[in-house]
């Protein structure tokens, strides 16, 4: 096995170039095991083994760095830096993250998770390298798909101006994590399949840019292509904004790697080496399934088909049953997602109303300003972006679709705790920047009815509403707790006394097992699903802080503008003389892990969550 | 005079087009009057006069839509909609906004105020257009500064797409609010300087476009282009996106700007028109000084010089001082604008340490991330943004800066009230969506030598932090209260009796007001100074509740997630006796004013402060 001989950093420099090929295969058969244990991101990585073997061989870590861009592309990487024990608990709880991660060792020079990051990190490096008087090399690495969003175009036009090195691959798989969408992906498909002759030229195009008054030459060469009447000249899209372009160059062949690596070192100034790669390569399951294989569960190697089979829908699975419903019922009613057709659920809905459906590409904040323009134009859009990938649009929310007060409806996926994805991914944090803006509404379902009850509500109500769900499995329990949906009313489950808990969406569940174990311990506890967040039912918090001695919110979300301390604040308001305990996500960012396990480490589960109860009681 | 004829949307159609170069002198001239007594914004609006007209005349409101990118170039839309009249009070509370409104006005399509957004919005209303089956002409309007934010791209990626008409007006004057940066912009300015017979085929070129087998004669035609050997194919990057590029046209030719649109108008599809104009039109000292007459104090009209001449620094004076000291102390220090040096007052800063100044257009996420990587490159960034502007960086603060902990200063102008902006430019969110995100730190400066003693301690401290200071005169009462800043710690000015207020930043000066008031009404009052707004001086807390039976929390900011709540939620958790009373601004939207009506609207001048203290007394 040559993949003995890699123990950390450089060790791939002592391979023999003739052994490339097998050294790929043995790394290939590594992520393909292993990752069918434990899950993970398989697609990315099987398609830029031989792409991140080439940057291992020209570069020098850790003084050279790479940033990967989203990230979910290292595990070769990881492996060429010593990592390949790790992947024993890639993704667990205290184990190797699936993301780069700066803490876990000195090559991961930039920790990413989210998409279109890299370039401008990269140039920021290149610029305290310059100033610091530096020389080492850095190269960011960014997908085609990463590539529809905004902040790497404004990192691009920065770029342009650079008089140093500085490397971007773009590592092209014509895929997001579903289809590429756009005019770029159009343009990149477009130079894919030109004509190869086109690009016989790069080679010394680039090589005369180090000379005495290269750029004239350049300039001159550039004519000359031109005498080609060639349609689309490669790479003349990022040449007009000011950046070198290299390729493009087959990402699976190491020996063109290395060689167009050597070009782009030698550039002074911004490149772009554009690298075709496959996602999924080397495993056909993958290869046919990318969307399937881009963050897979174990799996079973030889069909691909998922080790554990889903037994019950998940809260994706509701949506999507729920929306296309609602697009057969009004016509009005339009979808976005930003590259998630698989993710949300919006595939359905996709291929039954393909004219009211809109991918937009890894583009969240068009996706929110682009809904606003709908919902100005008459329409009724629903939004369905992840909570973490929200984050992105904070501004388009406040400030094009709640300041006109436009009816979009965010349905927001992944919700609180995600798991094995980590800090990155967590979505916790929505809750909080939600509740901050102006006209905003926010909901959150206890179980799966509830969440196909809320849609159908927030649609018709014609203002800025969110409904936030989490990753998983939906609740199927409390079936029969169906009250109708009203402006700004909970569902009062269980009444009894002493204690009562207000728990909002998913910690519904976990309210019902710790009002299990406080009945086990012979304590009375009321329970009642708080369903708005904004606004908060006032009038029932005034009814439960009569009767009860103890209020308990509970919440996937920081403490900081979530929903406890909106109820504190009533309490307050009203001077009440119950006790509040708020159960929130302490104000720390969350690591990879189980949920299950991190709702424990954090205490928000409900053992957790009943001590605390009882501890007050016993006061 | 014509505009008296000017009465409605479509009026201009009645005015002689042999008159309209007399129509935009009398606009030219009212603008120059008005504003020069109103203040508000004049350069752009100068330099867009014709643009307007033209559109007006080509379009017919409201049917039709424009969408102003910004929207402060949107004055002569207001006058040619019937709104002359509305210039006395423009920017005024209860007045005319500065920017479009779809409340003020059936023309104005689309609320706009932050850059960039314009593209997408239109692109919602198209579709939405399409799907109603409608057939009316949608135009967004950008300038060349709001191509350089990343959402504009992401928007055009789009757009591509598109099988129906939608104009795009690329409405170049080749400057941001300051000199426009990047690779595109240089990209633009070579088509500007281009020979012009390369564009000679445009008229023929999109014509074709409608006929059949219209794509292979376009393509015919390209190739022909190219025999040209030109280096610069006018268009060709946002043709290789996907967009059909029209133009450069002069923009201050209102015949050349109605053809144009002719043929714009005739596309299947997105189309780019290329807009050639001058920023300050027609007004030599805006012409001259175009970054000091983007948004304009009231003027003297024959010199341009400020008609009430500033006598005390402002806070953006005191941070343009203290950067360019720490500058000089420190050769880590950088500093990053997006596009405003000379509003955020780095411009000294950029003349004395040009190299470690960096502009990088109006791109705030870009930004925070290329600061992120300034940090992990070894460097000291301190990024100055306006605080609504910074609601664009969320996720890359939380993302990018703040997991990674990296030591990026954040210097937050314009935080509170801003006036005569409006909604979307007042920066009354930020302790809210800053205090959401982990490891973040949040500081406010009481007066101007504690703005110079803050920024100084940021920059040691080593990790994410951010300052806010308000717009305007910087206070300088309190001079004689400068103890060390501390970690977390806030500052007691003057202890007293039953009353203590607690203020953040600016409100310390309110909180001297209120004091004043109390005194005179014969209670007594103390002071605390919070400096810290995260994390929160608790030790304090855990005194002052001992100590006063009334708390007040005093901050301009949303009470969701801002300063009272953190404070609250501390008193609870040592189950304090005082009462507290939250000063905050209300959960709405703060349209435009003068920003002393508009505390007393909100209720946080020191009048309403202090009778809402007094009432808590009494009682």
């Amino acid at each position: 096995m040559l993949l003995e001989q890699i123990k950390k950093e450089n060790d791939i420099k002592n391979i023999a170039s003739a052994d490339y090929t097998k050294l790929a295969a043995e790394i290939r058969e590594f992520l393909i095991n292993s990752i069918s244990v434990t899950g993970g991101h398989l697609g990315s990585n099987l398609g830029a083994v031989e792409l991140t073997m080439a940057l291992h061989l020209s570069l020098n870590l850790p003084e050279d760095k790479i940033i990967w861009d989203v990230g979910h592309q290292s595990y070769t990487h990881k492996i060429l830096t010593g990592r390949q024990a790790g992947f024993e608990n890639l993704r667990k709880y205290g184990g190797m993250s699936g993301f780069p991660k700066r803490k876990e060792s000195v090559c991961d020079s930039f920790d990413t998770g989210h998409s279109s990051t890299s370039i401008s990190a990269g140039l920021g490096m290149v610029k305290a390298r310059d100033i610091l008087g530096e020389d080492n090399t850095i190269v960011a690495v960014i997908g085609d798909g990463s590539l529809t969003g905004g902040m790497a175009y404004e990192a691009m036009n920065n770029a342009s101006r650079l008089e140093t090195n500085y490397i971007i691959i773009l590592n092209d798989n014509n895929m997001s994590i579903s289809e590429n969408v756009g005019g770029v992906s159009q343009y990149l498909n477009s130079i894919r399949t030109s004509d190869k002759y086109l690009n016989i030229k790069e080679g010394i195009y680039n090589k005369v840019l180090g000379m005495p008054k290269g750029n004239a030459v350049v300039e001159s060469i550039r004519r000359v292509k031109s005498s080609f009447k060639q349609i689309v000249i490669p790479g003349m899209f990022f040449e007009d904004m000011g950046i070198t372009y290299l390729g493009p160059v087959d990402g699976h062949d190491i020996p063109s790697m290395l060689q167009v690596m050597k070009e782009a070192k030698r550039c002074k100034g911004a490149v772009m080496v554009h690298v075709l790669t496959q996602k999924g390569k080397g495993y056909a399951p993958a290869e046919r399934h990318p969307a399937r294989f881009h963050g897979a569960e174990p799996f079973e190697i030889k069909t691909g088909v998922p080790s554990k089979p889903k037994t019950k829908p998940n809260y994706t699975d509701i949506f999507s049953t729920v929306m296309t419903k609602l697009g057969a019922r009004d016509e009005k009613v339009v979808a976005i997602t930003a590259a998630m057709p698989d993710g949300t659920g919006l595939k359905r809905f996709r291929n039954m109303y393909p004219d009211r459906f809109f991918d937009v590409g890894i583009a969240e904040e068009h996706a929110v300003t682009f809904a606003a323009g709908l919902a100005a134009g008459g329409l009724k859009p629903i939004v369905a972006i992840y909570s973490s990938f929200l984050q992105r649009a904070y501004d388009q929310i406040l400030h094009d679709v709640c300041i006109q007060n436009l009816p979009v409806v965010f349905a927001i996926d992944r919700a609180g705790l995600v798991g094995s994805d980590g800090e990155t991914h967590q979505g916790i944090f929505d809750l909080s920047y939600l509740s901050s803006i102006p006209n905003m509404h926010i909901m959150a379902p206890k179980n799966k009815w509830e969440l196909s009850d809320m849609l159908k509500y927030a649609l018709e109500l014609g203002v800025p509403i969110a409904l936030r769900y989490p990753r998983g499995e939906a609740y199927d329990g409390l079936e029969e707790f169906r009250a109708p949906v009203v402006y700004g009313k909970s569902e009062v489950i269980y009444e009894e006394e002493d204690i009562v808990l207000l728990a909002v969406g998913s910690m519904v569940k976990t309210a019902v097992k710790v009002r299990e174990l406080l009945h086990e311990r012979g304590y009375s506890c009321g329970l009642v699903n708080a369903r708005f967040v904004k606004p908060i039912d006032e009038e029932m918090l005034q009814e439960v802080s009569d009767k009860y001695r103890i209020l308990v919110t509970m919440e996937e979300n920081v403490a900081s503008g979530g929903f406890g301390e909106k109820v504190r604040t009533y309490l307050n308001s009203v001077h009440a003389q119950c006790e509040l305990i708020t159960v929130t996500i302490p104000d720390e960012y969350v690591e990879h892990g189980n949920v299950d396990l991190l709702t424990k480490e954090v205490g928000i589960d409900a053992e957790s969550v009943a001590e605390k109860i009882i501890a007050a009681m016993d006061k």
